[in-house]
């Protein structure tokens, strides 16, 4: 072991859990002081497995002061009361994708970090984007931020290869339920293509969206997103989502005045026009011509440190004072963009950013009393 | 020249028109009988260069009855008004896409042709659907027939493409204003992939747009457009066009029960389940897997015959009897989706199909009449 290490406790140890528990192991600077988990037998399998207590109540977890720093992976209500809970008893979080289920859940999140913080300004709260460390998005936001884009034009992400099973959807009682999980492929599956595509586009102004709601699968909320984005420069986008199809999409692209950039299948290529569009459509004195090409392929290999480079972050930060990769705030946007699409879906209607957050949240709560749906688990995973 | 020869008249003989007469002058089963064009120079020019009678008045050919056949190749709207006065006075029409600006003058025109056909059965009505002769539409429209693709479950258009410059549209008058097209992309550079788009994959049942007017050119019409469809067995589409990106994007995509089919760069890839996707995502027992998939790529050569075999199959249907490759009347359904596309982005609603036409009708003449915009044209071509 280092000189210098992190006395973390994973919270929630069942799915992704798990993989973060491996994760903690392989890191020298991170040392794994508890677990904790709803489930009794869950948290005293973990505990025993890595060789630490095992708490079942993350509250008495906190209390004890057995650690300096939490990471968050249970179901996602609970990111923010136990997330609210950690940072107000001093403790440093990374909280698993999305950082809440609604925008106003984010705000008071977001509001206790920055209390927190006050009080000490070095507490550390990170979200687990992982995907913001893989070099092809991490090529396109450098690309964007040197300008050599310029202005964007038309962006869309077809992002349909999130397919799901009905056996996943019956793994757990809170899977995909208004009151269990807060929402379906926008909130557990889409969330990091959402928080790419503001990390690397920025927040549209205006959201349109159709969200099938159970209509691929035995479930109540939506597992089928098309969505319709406006920016404020007047640049449109599309964003499409799915756990019903298969093999399924995933393919970026953004139309920008330089340039044609599309990701798909890991080929990441930039058509680059030698004259920007707009310039070229307004002195061009041809009527069918159009800019020349020249298309370059960006030679990249692996997809980055993922969840363990994010976790290594999350250690720098606290240890060495490191820049985070994901500070836990720009979680908002993901989970904004994502209640903005369900809300313009339910409301019929396009819906202006910023999102109101309380008008959403009493939505949100009216699909949770006004649920019927009766869950068909199979077996708690 | 071979024994029967159809007696044809090209009406209209700028622009396409022109390709047009080159593509007479190719088959030995068309005789060119007549040039005509409402402006005097340019029909006695092609009058000239082809050896043929000129006409300035359409009218003033069909009386003459010096054809019994015409190709209408001029502005949107005449389409219908010509179009009519052909078939009532007996002719064979091939009509330029779309058949007309809007659906009620398409069910005009689709009535002149049911008379006219109950008077002679054997009087061919046939639309310049050129696209339909690519082979590599008629791979996929085979693959659909034959059922391999199986039910739809989304489908997608990226047709952006079609970049057009100012000049372009400053070179005419009547180009992209409502009163002279009608409208813009939809109706002057889209119409092939509208038709292709229905041919294959059938009729939304439910459209959605945002079609933006002018926000790349000086323009009054939609030069950008983004599209959402919903069709009757639940599958959803999108349909983006424009003409003011570069180089843009022309991707045409199927998410169906049995894989997924992409044409894209001339490259057209099918991506086989070996389980259906339904049948898979209900009875798998896992919550993970996914269907076993078999890419094919598709080893096809060139786009087919275009507006010479169009050309040559009416011709046949004429001379022959042959089955037509694009018969006009289903040229109505190009002209209703970009129909409908224009009518939600102006009404900001959905609009279910069948489109009321006369509301359509309404709806445009009321965009002529206020139309206030002043064409800045530099030379009329």
């Amino acid at each position: 072991m280092s000189e210098k290490t992190v006395r973390l406790a994973v919270i929630g140890v069942s799915g992704i859990g798990q993989l973060h528990l491996e994760n903690v192991a392989k890191l020298d600077k991170v040392e794994l002081a508890a677990v904790c988990d709803v489930v009794p037998e869950r948290a005293r399998a973990a505990g025993e497995r890595y060789g630490c207590p095992a708490y079942t109540d993350s509250d008495a977890l906190l209390r004890d002061r057995i650690c300096e720093a939490v990471l968050i992976c249970t179901p996602h209500y609970t990111h923010t009361t136990i997330g609210i809970a950690a940072l107000e008893s001093g403790h440093h979080v990374l909280v698993e994708k999305p950082i809440s289920v609604h925008k106003a859940d984010c705000e008071r999140l977001i509001a206790a970090h920055k209390r927190a913080a006050h009080r000490d300004e070095r507490l550390i709260f990170a979200a687990m984007f992982n995907q913001r460390t893989d070099p092809h998005y991490r090529t396109i936001r450098q690309l964007v931020d040197e300008g050599v884009l310029g202005d964007f034009i038309r962006v869309s992400w077809i992002i349909t290869d999130w397919f799901r099973t009905q056996t996943y959807y019956d793994s757990g009682s809170w899977r995909a339920t208004w009151a269990g999980e807060g929402g379906g492929v926008l909130l557990n599956q889409s969330p990091h293509q959402l928080d790419l595509f503001q990390w690397i586009c920025g927040m549209p102004s205006r959201v349109w969206s159709v969200c099938s709601l159970g209509k691929r699968h035995a479930i109540e909320v939506e597992d089928e997103v098309t969505a319709y984005f406006e920016y404020p420069n007047g640049c449109t986008g599309v964003f499409v989502t799915s756990t019903g199809e298969a093999p399924g999409t995933n393919r970026f692209e953004i139309a920008a005045e330089n340039g044609r950039l599309v990701l798909e299948d890991g080929r990441l290529t930039f058509a680059h026009n030698a004259v920007p569009v707009t310039e070229f459509l307004r002195t061009s004195k041809e009527a069918f011509a159009k800019p020349d090409v020249e298309v370059e392929t960006f030679d990249i290999e692996g997809h980055g440190g993922q969840h363990l480079a994010i976790l290594e972050n999350f250690a720098d930060a606290i240890l060495e004072g490191a820049g985070l990769i994901a500070p836990a705030e720009e979680g908002v946007h993901s989970v904004e963009l994502a209640n903005a699409m369900l809300y313009a879906s339910l409301t019929c209607a396009p819906v202006d950013l910023p999102l109101d957050s309380v008008a959403f949240e009493r939505e949100l709560k009216k699909l949770v009393e006004n649920s019927t749906f009766a869950k068909a688990v199979e077996k708690e995973v």
